[in-house]
């Protein structure tokens, strides 16, 4: 039987609230299994990106990369907000090692094409290096992936944080039993979102195209959804979405996405 | 016999330079022996201090580092840097690993006493992981380690480049020849500041103490030598410092350190 591993993935509605984030990682730290932790950001880019003047502009939730706009998500993503949550994790005894897709190549990406739309200095993955994530988990490292790849030709591309969890939970799934784990703000996709515990339980693909015609899933849930779905259909075991008690074994409220 | 490793340091007059820093790193990367690389990139860091409009305070030549300072060093040195270079390192066919102190607990630092001088979230390298680093060598990769440390406590901490270089060569000389190669857009240490070509080709101790009273090695050069110094001290075989041609095993034009 294949062993379990967690790929985790938190974005900026956790990153941004500093009692939730510490709770998180001083959780992660201490799950047992393999584990792997995939942040994005954007918020805090995005502010930087005002502080310096630098226009942001997005389109379907995903961010027009400019050369500027690069640098700037370069130095969020892989540096502040990566060695801070690797600081954090080292100071709860999780060996934790700070990853962007170019560190030891283990993540190498393709520029997306400029039709339709063009998005600029953005990546979509091509390849994942299994063999080099075993080899730190082998040595009882925990791998923090920020959403940072490159093309193999010296150029860095942003990709999308979501897409990159998914991504690493399909090609572990070869050697484990891969759970892709999607934490957020809320315990889960809710029926209303005016009220916090109408999380539903289970989400097929069937039942996401009704969500998504009665506009129960709004436009930023559904890259996320489309995520999961691929993951599950890529030999990813499990995937749920929740909040940060998603990880406590205790914890029973979230939402899991079926085929 | 001890096998070689080289342990180069370069700053920005070498990383503000992109046809230099381009040389460099295609020579760095065809060296064929263990090789680790350390970069600092305070001109940058500075600059986006200034946009940012945060106060950059030197003493010594040493960053008063607020937190303020830490966050903008932390997002130049280990993210905006640290990741351009390993991204044209690869394109260049060496596998770079990009490192801060807190990856893989690599190394450790503690924060410095304030007293005599209060230099904020600066740090003195406590100790650097031989194992986690001759983890990476032995399975081929280049570690590429920017100057942030931390302290064990969740805590990130900036610290002095070419220090960092320093306590990395000698953490490696137990198994391995250290050699210390330090790179600036000199060809080494000029008896003449206005004569590019006047290298002076060898220091030991003795001489520096007389180079330093005439004026000839200045304020800015001598933390650079005082770790040299402190390497040799320590087991490390070979101390030099001339520009980035100094790799190229054809260049005789450098200056030896010796004790």
């Amino acid at each position: 039987m294949k062993r379990n591993i967690n790929i985790l993935k938190i974005g900026s509605s956790i990153i941004n609230d500093a009692n939730s984030l510490d709770l998180f990682l001083s959780q992660f730290a201490r799950l047992s299994e393999p584990k792997i932790l995939v942040h994005g950001g954007g918020r805090i880019a995005t502010e930087l990106c005002g502080q310096l003047g630098i226009t942001t502009k997005m389109i379907n939730g995903r961010r027009i990369t400019s050369t500027e706009n690069l640098s700037v998500v370069t130095m969020v993503y892989a540096g502040l907000i990566n060695k801070n949550i690797c600081a954090k994790l080292q100071s709860y005894n999780c060996n934790a090692i700070g990853l962007s897709g170019v560190d030891a190549n283990s993540i190498l990406s393709a520029k997306r094409d400029v039709n339709p739309i063009d998005y600029g200095w953005v990546g979509d993955i091509a390849e994942v290096s299994v063999n080099i994530i075993q080899l730190f988990l082998a040595n009882n490292m925990a791998p923090v992936f920020c959403a940072i790849g490159h093309d193999g030709k010296g150029q860095l591309l942003n990709t999308n944080a979501d897409t990159i969890a998914a991504e690493i939970a399909i090609a572990m799934s070869h050697d484990f039993e891969s759970r892709l784990i999607y934490c957020c703000d809320k315990k889960g996709v809710l029926a209303d979102t005016n009220n916090d515990d109408s999380v539903i339980e289970s989400i097929s693909w069937a039942k996401y195209q009704g969500l998504k015609e009665k506009g129960i899933i709004d436009e930023g849930m559904m890259p996320k959804m489309e995520n999961s779905f691929h993951a599950l259909e890529n030999n990813v075991s499990k995937v749920i979405i929740g909040n940060i008690n998603v990880i406590d074994a205790e914890n029973k409220l979230y939402t899991s996405i079926t085929l």
